[in-house]
């Protein structure tokens, strides 16, 4: 091989583990955001589901989800890839394997670190929306499914080179593939679940429910702000020459743009509805700025993009809004900020890519929604018959750190105020 | 082009872009280690105001600052760059037009990108000294302006190429073009606000008002401690030969150095002056020393570095002490951090680097210091004005957590004991 | 030198400064840690232990420790490396000097870097162990010859060229060399301390003594998995051709199975030893996961990764209720983490790399066990003898934060409920 090729192998695949290490540290993000935003009583539990969920999609996508997602020249159709071996198996050395596998121009072991984080993203929506009443072990259950087929199958559908792919359907780092997909995940464990314990009054009033720990929240913002580089960064795949150089700092900027637009528009919109500058819509519009721009961060303008942006940012305080007149209580807003501001990042592709079509952009987005929405609320069905998925109404009222972990979070800090808000 | 100058601008841009995420990481850093040092009734209000305050800087160079502070050959003279065109907008395609101004050695975005979150640090500096008694909006109003317009200007006048440049001024990362601009602009806004009620007591007593969270406060100091790597290291600009590379490994070694330096000097000192080891001065060592480094990361040797850190870890301890002196209250010491041994760094400048004058770093100390302090100061005056700066006593007393964002940050944590402290 | 050797060098230094930079981090994570797994009195001593602890590393492996560790040519023998000057002082560009030793393939200075930060990391391990009992400066002492002259030694035997080298033992990113070494000097040291007043009863009772802060714990854990990528990832020391790509990624890749394996499989052994699924458990199962990696990540498939790493998982929550037996009071459970998950690491080495043998690697498991141990011991022991190690009674009742550090770390959390416990 030539000396140049090997430099510009070496190069992308470090950017691609550069790029995946900041997905990765997105686990800590979810983790520290929904932690921020529960009640006390409940944060050592939704801790412990957000590493699980984190430990389990590792295991279950090297397992299966890798296979299925990319089965490349071995997949039996467009909607069907086939089942395939795990990472490695077909030989001793995974390496080789993987490194042999189509055009080598970054090693494929690097790829599959990025799409396993990835892969962990999707369920890590999930964990925010359903906390506070759902059973750990139903959730981890959930988990194996969701990362070892749901999210795979339809990640084929669109990446692996799927009829999604082939109909034209744009999704550059996953609005759809990943922030909708845990979305429609969430929604149908919430509808299934039902709301927390006092949050809908008997006569329709509606009952705010403070997170314990807002330096926490902040944190994990923060903490996801940066990961989207790499998530969105990274999903250009190749930085070794001028173009692909350019392309990837222009994903970066418009990353960072979109954010800021969306912090912007939460915060004026928030304070325009309420009176108050809320702290966590700022929050929710940091992410729903990031949600937004996540499927087309490379062709808009930096202006376009922070626009793109702020429109994500005001949605999801109507959404957040929304969904409490509709009684669907999602204690960190998951729903809006990954599903309905998703379905925004599919749409706004249209205004700045020429090769999107708003057709192909919708048809993904009700393939992608529907499939994930039908799939885990027949998983979840099946958790209910079998173990059940909400733990008992004194388990809530104790919180489910002591029923689930057996371990408070904060022992010290919650005196007679703390003890079964 | 060439295959290996390829490769190699795709090494300095990816280098780039790698350590701007790290800088954007240090606006972070700033919201734990202010939300850790303020009280628990104000923490709600200075994270809503950290988040904010770093989208607004995002916005606002992109829209002005960044055409102002490098305006290429548009420049009119070596004081005033004239005003330019918003990131982009001479050609739809920002990233083809800003490819093309001046040598092709990596992408201009990615140096956007590494800029505007330097932008954002200066604006950081702020919002830690004028805590918990700063109106909301009148704060976020000044940021406007401050990333829009003042922080360019004087950025022009030495990055840029403008007259400090010109005279051999030496500030490599910007002890003085960020960390002083921050410093200076915080001076201004706390000497208009005067101190928190309580503080100074009516016969001259220094009251001590203690920070809520302590883990916090050190998270912070440590994230900023990783940006740092990102903010010296990415000054070099490029690392693509053997030079270069070498280069940035120093800077990344002293800044490292430094930092240990001034833990260990702050806490010596902090022990033989108060006889108690006090973690906030340890952190506050840490910062001290880093910012010391700034603006001469590369000629020291690790030992220089180390001591070079160490008297701004010193210093830093006796600037703390001193501020209470004249009642400059400021919760987090950041004018003695940014500002005082932002000075020191301009001045150790001359300690390693031939090329330093004591002259010229004095010229641009003042300079910066006055056309920092003297423009914010009309800011503020002009805001105290039209809309007030201070919130009311009550408002005060009750915390600004209530007041302007109607949400507390620890809602079970603090009970009788955490309220009206 | 040729154009592309240029590059390839600065690749790899870069390279070598980002994973560096992601161990530094470490530092943080051992802080958040420990913060989160003390009770609220102690958690300002201990975070100023860390942060104070990291400085001392950098600033005694600077002047002593590298030149133990990598004498170069200049060894005397394979057992005592000799003494040599402090980094960069045969001459004042320290740059220079390290540039021109030994073969140039990337910059000395990013070696050196990467090396502090690993000696840091071996002494963050004692810092958990030794918590809430013992005295701030004693600690601060201790961690000055750690860091000087106990951790290089070993450090030369292996990585310096030394006789473990020599005979064949094999620990890819120290498992033996960093994390055992750190769980010996910590064993030595709590077997001096003694327990904690009121974990052990008199009846042979065990008494939970439950962590204020369970998001710290586990940020801490997050931000050590994230570190730990650049800690095994950055030790293949080259990233620039096919060969050497492929092996950092699949080094990312083996890392994150193993951290994945040894938190599923602690969790579901403390959920069927104890009826709950402890976070605390799930935590150190990941920690354990990383620990056994180490000294070989290279080898495995992902599928045996995942596989090592679980058994560190199952064996880390059998060690700590072991050590409990034995009275070994250790509050985070750092020796069981780093000491006997670091003792299966060096022999899970066998299972994939047939250069490994065990007699080689049970050599310098007893070697570095040993070594430690009893250094770390003397050096306890003169402590002692010289200022004493542990705090009095009455100040390990009122909190080290008070006696120690003269600051609380929550003063407006712990109301009547946190004082004293």
């Amino acid at each position: 091989m030539e000396a140049i090729t090997e430099v510009k192998y070496a190069l992308d695949t470090f950017y691609f583990l550069v790029t995946g290490a900041l997905v990765m540290w997105m686990a800590a993000g979810f983790a520290m955001l929904e932690a921020g935003l529960v009640r006390a009583k409940n944060t050592t539990e939704i801790l412990t589901k957000n590493i699980a969920l984190y430990a389990i999609a590792c295991i279950m996508y090297m397992l299966i989800g890798y296979g299925i997602m990319y089965p490349g020249d071995a997949a039996v159709n467009s909607w069907w890839p086939g089942l395939h071996g795990i990472l490695g198996s077909d030989d001793n050395t995974a390496q080789a394997v993987l490194a042999s596998g189509g055009d080598i121009y970054y090693s494929n072991l690097s790829d599959f670190f990025f799409q396993v984080v990835f892969c962990a993203t999707a369920m890590s929506v999930v964990s925010g929306a359903v906390a506070e009443r759902m059973k750990l072990w139903a959730f981890l259950a959930f988990a194996v499914v969701l990362t070892g087929f749901i999210y795979p199958m339809q990640g084929y559908w669109k990446w692996g080179g799927g009829f999604l792919d082939q109909l034209g359907f744009l999704d550059f780092a996953g609005s759809g593939v990943v922030h909708l997909t845990g979305g429609a995940a969430a929604l149908a464990g919430v509808l299934l679940l039902g709301a927390r314990k006092g949050k809908y009054g008997p006569k329709g009033e509606i009952n705010p429910i403070p997170g314990a720990n807002m330096p926490m929240a902040t944190l994990g913002t923060f903490i996801l702000w940066l990961g989207w580089f790499g998530f969105n960064g990274g999903s250009e795949l190749i930085v070794s020459n001028v173009a692909e150089a350019n392309a990837v700092a222009m994903v970066f900027v418009n990353t960072n743009a979109a954010a800021a637009g969306g912090v912007v528009a939460a915060m004026i919109t928030a304070r325009l509805m309420f009176g108050k500058t809320d702290l966590t819509m700022a929050l929710n519009g940091a992410l729903a700025g990031l949600v937004a721009i996540t499927a087309e961060p490379l062709t808009p303008t930096p202006l376009l993009a922070t626009i793109v942006g702020a429109i994500g940012g005001i949605l999801v305080v109507f959404s957040i809004v929304s969904m409490d007149k509709f009684k669907i209580d999602d204690p960190v807003g998951a729903i809006s900020v990954h599903g309905v501001v998703g379905m925004w990042g599919l749409i706004a592709v249209t205004l700045s890519n020429p090769d999107a079509t708003l057709t192909a952009q919708l048809t993904g987005l009700v393939t992608i929604l529907l499939w994930v929405f039908i799939a885990s609320l027949i998983v979840w069905l099946i958790l209910k018959a079998v173990m059940g998925i909400r733990v008992t109404e004194e388990e809530e009222y104790e919180g489910l750190d002591l029923t689930d972990c057996g371990l408070e979070a904060y022992p010290e800090f919650t005196g007679s105020k703390g003890s079964g808000i």
